[in-house]
C-alpha cells in the first residue's frame, strides 16, 4: 500500500568516542526513507532541501523508490544542518550546531501525486508542520503515525497535543513519555499518552528493547545486545521507516503485525548504529535483514512446559 | 531434583515513597526458598539466625517443604538485620543501618542431610563463605548457580573471582557486571565474565529484563510493565529462587530450559515487588503464578510473516 513520509533531508556532522564526520547525509526524513525502502518498493517524500544538497544521494533515494515530486529545492539557500557530540556511554549527547536554513519557513506542499496515501509517516518536525501535513490531504490516510522530541513539549506542547490528536501512532523514547504524560511509570505514561490521541503508542528504549502499548495490550521488543554502537545517529528514524514500511507493504493494521513491524524497525535500526549516518543502511541487503530478523526471534523465543 | 539455597534470614527495615515498615522479615535464603518452593516440594537451606527469629516464619518455611537442619540458631545473638531508604526512582537506595550480628562470623556447616544436593543456590554473602560451602561439600552438584553484589567487587575482587572459577551460573545486574568486567557493553561484559568461570550468565535489567549469555547464544527476557512497584528488596533473590526452583523441578539443564526458568524467574518477582517484603509472596497460587507466565508469553511472542 502507499506510503509516505514527512522529514528532514539534511546534513549532519557527527562527534563520537569512535571518531568524527565532516558533513554527511543525514535526517529523519532520509534514515525513514532508506528504511522503509526494503520493505516498499515505491513511496513519496515531502520535504525540503537547498541547492547545497548533492545530486548522488537524491538519486539514490529515487532509485530505491522514492517519489521526489514532493521535495522542495530552495534555490540560493542551504539545506538544514545539524552537528553533535556523543558522550562515552553513547546513550546521551550536545548539540553543538543547528542551523535551520530552509527548514525554518518549511511550508509542507502536498503534489497531487502525493495525495490519497493509505500510510503516512510523520517523523520529527515542528508539530504545526506535520499537523499541517495531515490538513492538506483531502483523504485520511489509513494510518498515520508520528515521531517528536522533548524540544517541542518543551517550547510548544499546546501545538503538540492538538497534533496528538490526529494521529493513529505516536512513537517516542521513554524519556519524552515521561516528560509528556508526568509519570514515571511507563505502563502509567502509556495510558495518560493515549487518552491525547494515538491509539498505539510505541515507547522506545534504545539498548533495552521496545514497548507498544494498545487498549489492554502490551508488546516488548528486545534489542540485540551490540558490542559497539558505532553511531546512534538516525536509529530512531530508521527503527520508525522499518515499522512504517513493514506495514505499509503487508497492509494490515493490527496489534499482531505491528508486532512484526516492530521488530523489522529494530532489526534495520540494529544495522543503523554499526556505521556513521547512512552509511550502513546503503550497504545491507535483503538476506542480511532476515538473517538479523531470525536472530530477534532466536532471541526473544521461549517455550514453557508444564511442571507436573 | 534435590536443591539447596546458601543465604541470610534476616530482618529488614525499608522505606519507599510509598511508606516505611518496621522489622520485617527478609534476606536473601528467606526471598530465595520461599520462592523456589513454589517448584520444588523439598529442599534445603544453609543459613544463621539469632534467637530473636520468630518461630512462626521458621514453621512457614518448614510447611513449605524447606528442611531445616542446615539453618544454625544462636542463642544470645542476633539476626541479621538491614535497613535502607529507596530514592524515588526506587532504582536506587541508601544504606541507614547493617547490623551483621550472627552473620560475621557465619561458619556454613553442612549436616549430613545436606549432602549429595544437585542444585545449589548461592545467595549474596562473602565470596569466602560462598566457596566454603562449595568446598565442604563432597560431591559437586550438577549445578552450581551464584548472586554477588558490588560490594565484594569493591572489598575482596581476589577472593570473589576464586570463586566464581567454582561454578555455572552467574546472576548478577547490569551495573555489576559492567563492574566486574570493565566493560559497558553488555554483550562485550558477559564473555569476559564467562572467561572467569561461569558457563552461563544472567544479566538483570530490572524494569528491562533479563539476559541469559552461554557459548554464542543469547536470550533476552522481558519485565512485565509494572503500574507501581511498590518494594524491590529482594526482586533479585526472588528472581533467583524462581530460577533455580524451575531448574531443580525440571531437572534440565539447558540453554532452552534455563529461559523458560529466567521466565518463571522474572514472573516470581514481578509479584514480589508489588508489596513490601515477603508479603505478596506468602499469597499468591500456583493459579496467579500461572497466569503471570502467560502474561509474560503474550508480552514477547510474535510471528514473523514472509513478505513477498
Amino acid at each position: 500500500m502507499s506510503l509516505m513520509t514527512v522529514g528532514s533531508v539534511a546534513f549532519d556532522a557527527i562527534e563520537t568516542p569512535f571518531g568524527k564526520t565532516d558533513k554527511i547525509i543525514g535526517g529523519a526524513g532520509t534514515f525513514i526513507a532508506l528504511s522503509s525502502s526494503n520493505f516498499v518498493k515505491e513511496q513519496k517524500i515531502i520535504s525540503v532541501v537547498g541547492d547545497d544538497f548533492p545530486q548522488e544521494m537524491l538519486d539514490v533515494l529515487a532509485a530505491r523508490g522514492v517519489d521526489l515530486t514532493g521535495l522542495q529545492i530552495k534555490q540560493g539557500e542551504k539545506t538544514f544542518f545539524w552537528s553533535g557530540r556523543y558522550h562515552n556511554d553513547m546513550n546521551s549527547r550536545d548539540t553543538l550546531v543547528t542551523e535551520l536554513n530552509v527548514l525554518e519557513h518549511f511550508d509542507p506542499i502536498i503534489p497531487e501525486s502525493c495525495q490519497n496515501v493509505e500510510f503516512l509517516m510523520l517523523g520529527n518536525l515542528t508539530p504545526t508542520v506535520q499537523r499541517t501535513v495531515i490538513e492538506r490531504l483531502k483523504v485520511r490516510p489509513k494510518l498515520i503515525a508520528m515521531d517528536t522530541m522533548n524540544f517541542w513539549m518543551d517550547i510548544m506542547m499546546d501545538e503538540l497535543k492538538k497534533t496528538l490528536k490526529l494521529i493513529d501512532v505516536l512513537i517516542i523514547n521513554d524519556e519524552e513519555a515521561r516528560q509528556l504524560s508526568g509519570e514515571y511509570s511507563l505502563k502509567k505514561a502509556s495510558k495518560v499518552i493515549r487518552e491525547m490521541g494515538p491509539k498505539y503508542l510505541i515507547i522506545k528504549k534504545g539498548e533495552h528493547g521496545a514497548l507498544l502499548f494498545h487498549g489492554e495490550q502490551t508488546f516488548f521488543a528486545p534489542a540485540l545486545p551490540l558490542e559497539e554502537v558505532f553511531d546512534p545517529t538516525g536509529a530512531g528514524d530508521t527503527f520508525a521507516g522499518g515499522f512504517i514500511g513493514y506495514l505499509a507493504a503487508t497492509g494490515e493494521v493490527s496489534f499482531d503485525n505491528m508486532k512484526r513491524a516492530i521488530i523489522a524497525g529494530s532489526a534495520l535500526a540494529s544495522f543503523s548504529v554499526e556505521k556513521f549516518g547512512t552509511e550502513r543502511l546503503l550497504e545491507i541487503s535483503q538476506k542480511d535483514i532476515e538473517q538479523r530478523i531470525e536472530e530477534f526471534i532466536s532471541l526473544t523465543n521461549f517455550e514453557m512446559v508444564q511442571i507436573v
